[in-house]
């Protein structure tokens, strides 16, 4: 009985993605949806790239977290469109969240909206939202051993994030071996090396994602 | 109707849970569930202590993964009895897969068993799979604001161990502040600053272990 329900559920997630998909190609809006473990700097990324490319795009934000308002907060303090999404205790996003939350922005402002999902390495992967494509981050302190173990988050982002990567000489951490994982599972990924802290490997982020974003606004 | 089923579901997990304990109380085995994000230290952890009170008590360990074996093999290296638990996806051990594993371990050979459960602050913290008590890692890079975020993990837990704290100096961690929000939704919690690279902090956790499993094992 459990697994039919997961299932009839997911189908449902499906459909109402196809359609947030559909509504924002028409509004030339891209969706980016920013997935990893809690801590991973999701919110630091996020605002890095704001401050990057703000003068190029203009950027909205959807902050999901179980409970609390401390990024939207962050963002609300840049001056950032934002909206807080709470899942009251859910572990990932669905589409039907953001669905709900997208006459909340104004489309004609926007280019960019970034979801930044539930700090969760498990089940976010599971439920596409609308987005045109996936970041996952990786946080040099979690260990090089996560693609193993975490296979579907890493098989199904467009980008792999390396983040607080001047760390790297603290930890024991085989960036190699991380590669290697990454692309058994996903040939077609992008990686990068990056601290939002320093700046480092940010810009070469960055034009990967103008190139993804001008793609969906073209 | 989603809401129904999961309720149907967690209900069926308690009553499991209660049988475990109950058969475990007879053998006079501990079960202790760690729980923590990806990459926070849970394995290290549990071998460290392991290592520090493998003279003491008889060990036994259920490693929980998604997928992969990586840390059950570190265990079976050391020589401790272990079952790997592969949730094929799941985000979090429920009670009646700690059931069915517990026969793989002869009871009067043990005193311990230490429960690794999947990496994720979220999930796993609904679902009580029969443990006498709960260790929630939170290590000092994933960042200060986690207790926040995560209330219930942190609410359930009877053990925060702040763990790779030899890099608080690296991050901007500020330990009163996660102590206080620990405090204000778990105002019994025992709060244990670790590092288990360094084994500074080891020896108070241990202390205040011996003391939960002799309670057990009495």
């Amino acid at each position: 009985m459990k697994i039919k329900v997961v299932h009839q559920i997911m189908e449902w997630n499906e459909d109402v993605s196809d359609e947030i998909k559909k509504e924002l190609a028409r509004e030339k809006v891209c969706l980016i949806n920013v997935m990893g473990s809690p801590g991973a700097g999701k919110t630091s990324l996020i605002t890095s790239i704001i401050n990057k490319l703000g003068d190029k795009y203009r950027f909205g934000v959807i902050e999901g977290d179980i409970a609390g308002q401390i990024d939207a907060e962050k963002m609300k303090e840049m001056g950032i469109p934002v909206v807080q999404l709470n899942t009251d205790g859910a572990c990932h996003i669905e589409a039907m969240s953001i669905q709900h939350i997208l006459p909340d922005f104004d489309m004609s402002e926007l280019d960019v909206i970034f979801v930044e999902n539930i700090g969760n390495l498990v089940c976010p992967a599971e439920f596409n939202i609308g987005e045109d494509f996936r970041i996952a981050i990786l946080s040099v302190p979690e260990g090089d051993d996560k693609v193993c173990k975490y296979p579907l988050m890493f098989a199904t982002t467009d980008a792999l994030v390396l983040n607080k990567y001047d760390m790297a000489e603290y930890f024991d951490f085989d960036t190699e071996r991380v590669i290697n994982d990454a692309v058994d599972v996903n040939p077609d990924v992008s990686v990068f090396k990056v601290s939002s802290k320093t700046g480092d490997g940010l810009s070469e982020l960055c034009e990967w994602l103008c190139k993804k974003i001008e793609k969906v606004m073209s």
